[in-house]
């Protein structure tokens, strides 16, 4: 029997409850701050046993994931580090920035001869909340999984093989700087776009006829939670900077073929942007 | 019987001309000059005859619909000048950039007593040719028509009722900065996120099994045609530039947040995109 805490019953967190007690071999148990949460992660069976408390079941744990925002994730690891926890026990976490966390690890958890491993799956919707608990949320998903100096990821690896993902492992640096260039400055990209979209046009409700489906597609990640896109923004700082740098130095080479009257440089850059997104 | 021209026999005037030629008062005549392309709408009905050139079939015109690119819709209007048509004879087209065509219409039709009604629909797909003529291309779009000095849009209105668009009449100025706001600067962002990503990233072969729905998403119009999007940025110059101007502020804000690591700012920025989203 695998006793799995799976702390933070978000989507991610609910999704990754629901397959690992589907399975006969797991006992799962759900941690969270909402009594409603672990209400509903009970009643339809998407874990075993709930606690509010991280500290009443983390010494009976062989694996402990940590599913919440990025800066409760590194708070939690704190706790862990002070309690009493099995020899074996494998901690992990579901933070879509890996850097500062793994720092923290490194600081906490290493010293107490803890095995930490990074986890970042590249699944999750729009939608947020214990009711979005979906078995297959990460099929077929790249399930990013970044060591720290005392882990050994297979172990990680065998637990989480219900759920169907593409495990990969790589290091922190490349993680974050991948994550700023296909996901976080493409937010900030959609952000923008509307926030511009508005600035110039009015609200939206205004323009929102007129709109292709282009703009629609172009702007649907604006859509996002802003306490946790705000926290990912800031929490991947630098390697955001840098690759905002890059796209700004990107769309300065369109201004100035337009500027230019420069079909043919024009023509060349979305010929690249073309067959790369074609590749994709 | 009302005769009408369709100039340009692509995915937009092939759609229109199939439209037309179903109502059975049109007599509707298709000029390209691929003529394989007119051979295909002979045979699927999509026009009542064909003509390799223009000047043939302008006299007998009630209607003329350009439906090329914006440069050849240009030298269309000139050649319509020197010719002589119908006095009653309605002249429009389907650009999506309207400055550089209303200018070229009270330069060499309005001085002739021709009348001139700018269209653009906003519709169309990424797929391009005289194959992708489709009834529906149009129905419940909305079809902006800009008025010259000498035109009236009703008539034209009539004709193209069985497109079941919802035709709207805007000045020329504010058809182009929603354009550019809208629909250009959109796709520019989208061919520079690609273009970033391949600069920091190596091909998108490498990167693609990493991305998730919403770089996807955002990057989707960067597979439209270069020849194409490098004409109607061109055309637009002055509304893209200043669009793209606002836009590189929004950035801007979202940078200034990032490196001061304002929380608020960052989550205000962001609410704001939301809700505007949310509202499209």
């Amino acid at each position: 029997m695998t006793n799995i805490v799976v702390v933070g019953l978000g989507e991610m967190g609910a999704s990754l409850a629901k397959i690992l007690t589907a399975q006969s071999d797991n006992y799962v148990v759900g941690v969270d701050m909402s009594e409603q949460s672990l209400r509903y992660a009970l009643e339809n069976h998407l874990v075993s046993a709930t606690n509010s408390r991280l500290r009443d079941v983390a010494s009976q744990a062989d694996v402990i994931i940590l599913a919440t925002p990025v800066t409760s994730i590194e708070k939690s690891m704190q706790q862990l580090a002070t309690m009493s926890l099995k020899k074996s026990v494998i901690i992990t976490d579901t933070g879509s920035t890996k850097r500062d966390i793994m720092a923290v690890a490194e600081q906490v958890l290493t010293p107490m001869n803890m095995k930490f491993i990074g986890g970042h799956a590249m699944a999750g919707t729009h939608q947020s909340g214990v009711t979005f608990a979906n078995e297959n949320l990460y099929r077929h998903m790249t399930y990013f999984l970044v060591p720290s100096s005392i882990s050994e990821s297979s172990q990680l690896q065998t637990v989480l093989q219900p759920l169907a993902a593409k495990f990969m492992t790589i290091d922190v640096a490349r993680h974050d700087a991948l994550m700023a260039t296909i996901s976080d400055v493409p937010h900030i990209v959609a952000f923008s776009l509307m926030n511009a979209a508005t600035t110039q046009l009015g609200p939206s409700t205004m323009f929102g006829q007129y709109v292709a489906g282009g703009f629609k597609d172009t702007t649907r990640i604006a859509a996002s939670e802003p306490k946790l896109w705000a926290d990912v923004l800031l929490s991947n700082k630098e390697a955001v900077l840098a690759s905002q740098t890059q796209l700004r130095k990107q769309l300065d080479l369109f201004a100035q073929a337009i500027e230019n009257n420069d079909d043919d440089a024009l023509i060349a850059l979305i010929s690249s942007a073309r067959e790369s997104r074609e590749n994709l």
